[in-house]
């Protein structure tokens, strides 16, 4: 029987592991890394980094396997993105049976918190056969790290905020209900076809790791910047991970909250 | 001159620290620990275990200060506020101008992340003389912990968001614009004012601790337990905090993902 674990491991800071993160990775029989191709290989050797710098049991294994790519031609989405995740659970299993045969404790990087826009849960659901536990350990996620690298609160004292993708802010524009969106997942700089009037954007790529890049300012001036800063920083490292906080100054609600 | 760094600390699991929170609380020279009254004592004697099990530089210095009460009887909410931030910045420069008269390095920890529903950050911004410098430091917040407590995404997929307080729900209703809502700083359990029809909640109280509470199911039907076993952990640690995330499963809105 399997003991799956799941263990955030932050923004790519090996600092950000908690001392949590740390215990469970050393109290696995066997870590997973995923190999996901050349131009993320970057992002494999950090995780292999981690697991050099925490690791003190000896009796840890650590086993690469190739990740199974998802067809993003299926015009489909949900179901191409189940079976992407079936395809994933597979490579899961064959690489535990051919390593922890009697079973054991498997442990898992997940970039961020796993409970963030990541798929490791939904993976581990199908997995079969189905583990004996499945936990959860939190980590830093990228916007926390977005807002302590500029030192702002996510949220206006006593408001609301969305956290959202780049594609829903691109197909729906600004979300109703609030002032403040933080946008993930946004490969196409989606602020690009929002109204910039009053709207101030902090954003981050490689948010909490040595190559962070920061930039804030109101959006009209700062998005253009932040477009070709994008760009070039893409070219230059082969993949980009990055996030924003837009906020809104609208007088209308300015006066609600000075009446709450 | 002083420097100010604010390190989160997660939700009083000592090992919610990361390797880089541990790391800034060894570099500074004095450590802020606010009191806050009989009944928040056992919140004070956390901060303190948790210097206790990672300091160890003997150099560090902890030094407590009570810490001035917000007027909740102010009509105006905001400048309520405002005062009071100026009262716990007087607070600060009292005890570091006791303490550290030479400068050097202050830190404060702070609950979760000092990004989320948090003042120490505004209130930093009121210290005078003012800070050469002010870092943040993130940390795991609640939500983070409910997540992984309940192995639950925060996310439907590619879906947003809403994180939000129980005023706004109360006064607001359901948020538009999103299928999840994350409540916090709620005393009222203010689900109790929205439609429960089709929503589940996922409900935690002193997430990440040993005294940690999980319920979860529908909320028509888990809502009336949460109010009654909230009452009765309340009264018997003498204080609570929790947080929920409820999710609704309407039908158009499934309708309008399967056509994304």
């Amino acid at each position: 029987m399997i003991d799956l674990v799941m263990v955030g491991i932050g923004t790519g800071n090996p600092e950000h592991l908690t001392l949590q993160a740390v215990r469970e990775l050393n109290a696995a029989e066997l870590i997973l890394i995923p190999r996901k191709g050349a131009n993320k290989a970057e992002l494999a050797e950090l995780r292999r980094a981690i697991c050099a710098r925490v690791l003190t049991n000896a009796a840890t294994r650590i086993v690469e396997f190739d990740m199974p790519v998802r067809d993003s031609t299926d015009p489909d989405y949900r179901s191409g993105v189940a079976r992407w995740h079936d395809a994933v659970a597979r490579a899961w299993a064959d690489a535990i049976r051919a390593n922890l045969p009697r079973g054991g404790t498997v442990a898992l990087l997940v970039w961020g918190d796993p409970a963030l826009y990541d798929s490791t849960l939904r993976i581990a659901e199908r997995l079969r056969p189905a583990p004996a536990t499945v936990r959860s350990i939190p980590g830093i996620m990228s916007l926390n790290m977005l807002a302590a690298a500029h030192t702002i609160a996510l949220n206006d004292i006593g408001a609301p905020f969305m956290v959202t993708t780049g594609r829903q802010l691109r197909e729906h524009g600004w979300p109703p209900g609030t002032d403040t969106v933080v946008v993930m997942l946004d490969g196409d700089c989606s602020f690009q076809h929002i109204p910039t009037e009053g709207v101030t954007i902090h954003w981050g790529a490689y948010v909490g790791m040595p190559e962070q890049i920061l930039l804030c300012g109101p959006l009209a001036q700062t998005g253009p910047r932040i477009i070709a800063t994008r760009a070039e920083a893409r070219a230059r490292h082969g993949w980009i991970m990055d996030i924003y906080l837009l906020r809104r100054h609208v007088g209308s609600m300015t006066e609600e909250d000075d009446n709450a």
